[in-house]
């Protein structure tokens, strides 16, 4: 395993909103957090000009200058090459380097994930790192796994994706005994395509809590805490899912607003109505769920969504400092060498 | 290409719902279209009960009797199989002796699509065949292809697809010029697995209005009205985006509910949002779109929903209708043989 570093490092040029709301979500971490020193890699004028206007003293957070940014819309792995110095190479340098134990990134994921699999590996007995989502609907949580890193998956990259997740569940979800399911096509054992059905009978023979197949529909019941599937099928899952949510939200308030439209008491039904939709977008808001780890890296490494505003920074930070207080990486070792034994 | 009969055939015993909705259906079809005799497979007992309560006079409607039902859980090939003399296998099979020119089934997806594959086998030039389900959220309408009959999908199974529903788009949907999508996990040209990369390329051979990949947050945007994948990825997304659609109207319910609790217009505001999740409901309809066919059987197949009512089946039945009469089976036929050309 890495040698660990003290702090946590942030790519705070990664995503829409940086470096501003990146800035803030790391001083807010730092008010309340004094003990963990954070390092933010990126131009070191504008982020020292956010962290002035987010009254911060510099103590305990270091700028970690960077030469450039890689965008949303550059190919990962060739950026990387080309773009040398780049705020997410910065960041993951410094847990390569045993500065930090963990980086967190909101802006290009491929490139996040290029990154710590190029420079920091994936942990002793650990074939492939996976993308772990969480999918929450308020009542119901599911992690899935893997969401876009591995579109080449092999049976035993899931079978590892499903330890590597159910551990996940169990100590930073807290769901005591997560139950595993293979995100499939039908519930029948003998259901789906070669992966599947190959996956499918090694999780049998595993220790985990595993259920057996689960359709997309179970996702959002609550049938299972962990489900794994191929990064090709996850990755379109994960944006299916964003894409309708983001059009559900969108028609509900059209209904809405014209539904009461010259109604008598169109300012107390608007008022009603906004309460009740905060309280569901709430519900639905990615950014109180941390980010998403990429399980498997010798390091920790949150990928925090584009979107990210100061709480989903936050947040993202809050998991990866958690990952590394209870040594979740020592746990996968553990659990994968137990396995391949 | 099959002898083609007057008739369309429907699994009268197929669905949550069945007999009763499916022959409520075909009643109200059959009153507007005296033309078009209609055959229902099932038991002859309850269907003629059903029409009777229905205040049908029989005119028109054939009942062909069957000796059982393939249910929802069964395995669909063996219970093909094993089952002899379903409901669905009689109504496909009056389509392979020339009786009937469609079949509408509401029951076991895997059942109708086994017994079209079997016993109606493929067009001439068709590979294989699949199932294209239309995604409407009102403004935007995106007919993705294959949801579930073909798990193995090789490249030039998804180039047909393409070109069957570009044809089915323009005319069922009524679009002009549709736009076709390989749904991936990457707008960029090289992005996903060895499947993805190599359709890409044939697709752009092609003289299908080709936009590139799509991911699948563009399926609820416009962004294109014909949507590609295997039927294994198209399945989950189906099923994940049904999930989805359930898990968000309950939860909007009840924060809706929640919200007028106690306030003091509370009867006024219920009733403007009932009114809003009325119409939101409706345009989120499956059943107005009358099911989803199985795009290159030598025949017309159509795959009504499982919870479908007797409007459901009525609009499945008026696309049958509307597939044989412009005899869309002999496009899809002529396009693919200038394409293997």
């Amino acid at each position: 395993l890495a040698r660990k570093g003290p702090a946590i490092a942030i790519d705070a040029m990664g995503g829409d909103r940086a470096p501003r709301e990146v800035v803030q979500g790391a001083i807010l971490w730092a008010r309340e957090n004094p003990q963990v020193p954070l390092c933010l890699a990126g131009d070191e004028a504008r982020v020292r000009e956010e962290l002035r206007l987010g009254g911060w003293d510099g103590k305990n957070i270091e700028v970690v200058p960077s030469r450039c940014v890689i965008d949303m819309g550059d190919s990962p792995v060739e950026a990387l090459r080309k773009k040398k110095g780049s705020s997410i190479e910065v960041a993951t340098r410094l847990v390569k380097e045993g500065k930090a134990f963990a980086v967190v990134g909101a802006g290009n994921t491929g490139a996040c994930v290029a990154a710590s699999t190029l420079l920091l590996g994936v942990l002793p007995n650990v074939k492939k790192a996976g993308i772990a989502v969480t999918f929450s609907t308020g009542d119901t949580r599911v992690v899935v796994i893997d969401v876009g890193a591995n579109v080449y998956s092999k049976p035993d990259h899931l079978i590892q994706y499903g330890i590597m997740a159910s551990l996940y569940a169990r100590e930073i979800l807290e769901v005591e005994h997560p139950r595993v399911g293979l995100l499939n096509i039908g519930e029948e054992d003998e259901k789906g395509n070669a992966l599947a059905k190959t996956t499918h009978a090694l999780f049998q023979k595993t220790k985990l809590n595993f259920i057996g197949n689960v359709e997309g529909v179970e996702l959002f019941r609550g049938a299972c805490e962990v489900a794994v599937c191929d990064g090709f099928v996850g990755n379109i899952v994960l944006k299916t899912a964003e894409g309708m949510a983001e059009r559900f939200l969108g028609l509900f308030h059209k209904a809405l607003r014209e539904s009461i439209d010259g109604q008598p008491h169109a300012a107390e039904v608007g008022a009603a109505l906004k309460k009740a939709m905060g309280q569901l977008e709430r519900k639905l808001d990615y950014s109180e769920y941390g980010g998403a780890p990429l399980l498997g890296v010798n390091g920790v490494t949150i990928i925090a969504h584009g979107r990210s505003d100061r709480k989903a920074i936050f947040n993202a930070i809050r998991v990866a400092r958690r990952m590394g207080e209870i040594d979740l990486n020592t746990r996968f070792s553990e659990e994968l060498c137990a396995l391949s034994a």
